[in-house]
């Protein structure tokens, strides 16, 4: 491949696009004739005070962001926002959670210190391999919010259907999916993603909150970062935010606006997503882990018949250039992150790897 | 000047040292023969592991830190840290604070959200053109802290003899002296500086602490990424860092290393700063606006005999090149930040450009 780049399927950080990269690489030392790069630029400059306010505006157009929604970046990961929700959003009532893989299980527990959290539906029986039916659920009276991780990265499942929260604002961690598919915004309280997975480099999220969800009744002792309020009322410039991943994911945004949006990027994602997918169904070798209605377009978990082969397929791809598809320890096996930067070219040299190996060693 | 750049006088995000961006520039396709970029990589990569451990093993170097203490790469800016010192420090006791300047000033109120503050010196008395005398300084039974920023980015001042503590924890912001001078960390409790001021790209701060800070026993409602304990028990990788910014100033690092280190960089920075302040103390147009026994060499406010004049001089100086050298809006005037990263050859230009525009036109 150009630049003897390999194929990378990690889950994060993981691969950008291509033509992203050429273009930060050729303005490291002059951003657009500033005479500096965007590393040494004071965030207070008019110069990336226009990096910072495109790349909000082609987000905001990307997801058809509502007026009334603010888009904030943040830094401290998806760790931080598992505090930050409950912190903001819990005022006296109850959080309801649904349990559907590693990432929010994790954030149960960080939303237990600050109130009273309900697990209103789990997969965890069944090692979180597929997404709980919400279809009926419901929620006690005094629920300040119902939350989703939108699209679990180690376990490989989506919520192709939302619950029904039934007006209680729902609060969804889209870090895997982030800009893989369209999404009606208005339907959520508080969308957020770390960006290190399907847009740039780690250090920032991106917090899309309702306006009247950012509150000033917190808490005194909240801190001040943490509070939706301090960077709302600041465009995220409270202080120094990360400027570079913020540069970098604006190029991004930009550059899937020019290929046409995410209407694009889905039939994209599901076109990758399916020539995988076919193989492992047809594979007497390969077998995906996750549930067939509820597998992710984004990452791919699958086993062979042993861990130890298991271990032997990584290292053979990883010899011809397919890199970093080891599964999480707690699933095992494999895992293809297929993140919108992924080309359809690296799916097809996957599957084209698998099967010949299927067929030398099966 | 090569590549078109211009001299960068910028307080933070500040200059870097050219001979780094070339190499990053270099990296950003291809890091190394892995096939990807730094931003694309898995942070649980044995190649980025490296990464992080030659970082932190180089600026331990540089600082010639104890075994003892702890070195933390942590998101959200010395704003976090703002609050994050008092969280983990403050144990039901006091904490007293040596406001001098406009950073000291906002670490105040945040620390008092979490218990008792004394404001034990302050120099608000002449808007922070000094540093107060901490020389006969005593600090009640009880206190869990004392707490200086240790150079003042806004007003100009730096501590050239820190207070004796007694044996009581000192912290120091450092964020905008970071590595600019040989530094005793044994003296300190817990060092803080945000890297975009004198190593690298926003969105990261070093954390320097003593073993026996970093608790376990905090209230069950800090947040999880607000105890230190969570960073020092994860070696910094709790959650996914600031790949970047860390990739980045373990490069600086290397730099200073290959330069001499501390000494070396102290030797540069008092000959820098000596041309731009024998050149002010001279002027009859120009003027220094913080006390001389206690200027920082890193950051330099000066004043002409009007703010109409002043902003003269900033637009002038922008058209030849030498950039950002508005003051901030509290002192007004002109300040030129002078980081290690600043060549020589950037100050003797400033210098003969205020120099001769004092000719022509004072």
């Amino acid at each position: 491949m150009k630049y003897g780049r390999v194929y990378n399927f990690s889950a994060g950080p993981a691969i950008m696009p291509e033509p992203v990269l050429e273009e930060i690489a050729a303005e490291v030392l002059n951003y657009h004739g500033s005479g500096m790069s965007v590393m040494e630029m004071s965030h207070r400059s008019a110069v990336f005070q226009k990096i910072r306010d495109d790349a909000e505006a082609d987000l905001r157009k990307l997801l058809n962001v509502p007026d009334n929604y603010r888009v904030l970046f943040i830094q401290g990961g998806g760790t931080l926002q598992f505090s930050m929700v409950p912190i903001n959003l819990l005022s006296g009532g109850t959080a309801c959670y649904i349990e559907s893989g590693a990432w929010s299980h994790k954030a149960i527990p960080e939303a237990k210190r600050y109130g009273n959290v309900i697990v209103s539906a789990s997969s965890a029986d069944r090692n979180f391999s597929y997404v709980p039916d919400c279809s009926a659920l419901t929620f006690p009276a005094g629920t300040d919010y119902v939350y989703v991780c939108e699209n679990e990265t180690i376990h490989g499942t989506t919520f192709w259907n939302l619950p029904d929260t039934h007006g209680v604002p729902l609060v969804s961690d889209q870090s895997s999916m982030f800009l893989s598919r369209p999404c009606d915004v208005s339907r959520y309280g508080l969308i957020f993603a770390g960006v290190q997975k399907n847009v740039g480099p780690a250090g920032m999220t991106i917090v899309i909150v309702r306006g009247d969800l950012v509150r000033d009744d917190l808490d005194p002792k909240v801190p001040l970062y943490l509070r939706y309020k301090t960077h709302a009322d600041n465009d995220s410039m409270y202080n120094t935010p990360n400027c570079w991943s913020l540069y970098c994911c604006g190029k991004v945004f930009r550059y899937l606006l020019e290929l046409g949006g995410l209407e694009e990027m889905e039939r994209r994602n599901r076109e990758k997503a399916a020539i995988l997918y076919d193989f492992l169904d047809s594979s007497q070798f390969f077998r995906g882990t996750a549930e067939k209605a509820d597998r992710s377009l984004m990452n791919v978990p699958f086993v062979t018949p042993s861990p130890a082969q298991d271990a032997e397929v990584v290292a053979a791809a990883k010899a011809a250039g397919l890199e970093n598809l080891k599964g999480h320890k707690s699933v095992g096996g494999l895992r293809a992150s297929i993140f919108n930067a992924m080309p359809k070219e690296g799916v097809e040299a996957l599957v084209a790897f698998l099967d010949k190996y299927e067929k030398a060693h099966a």
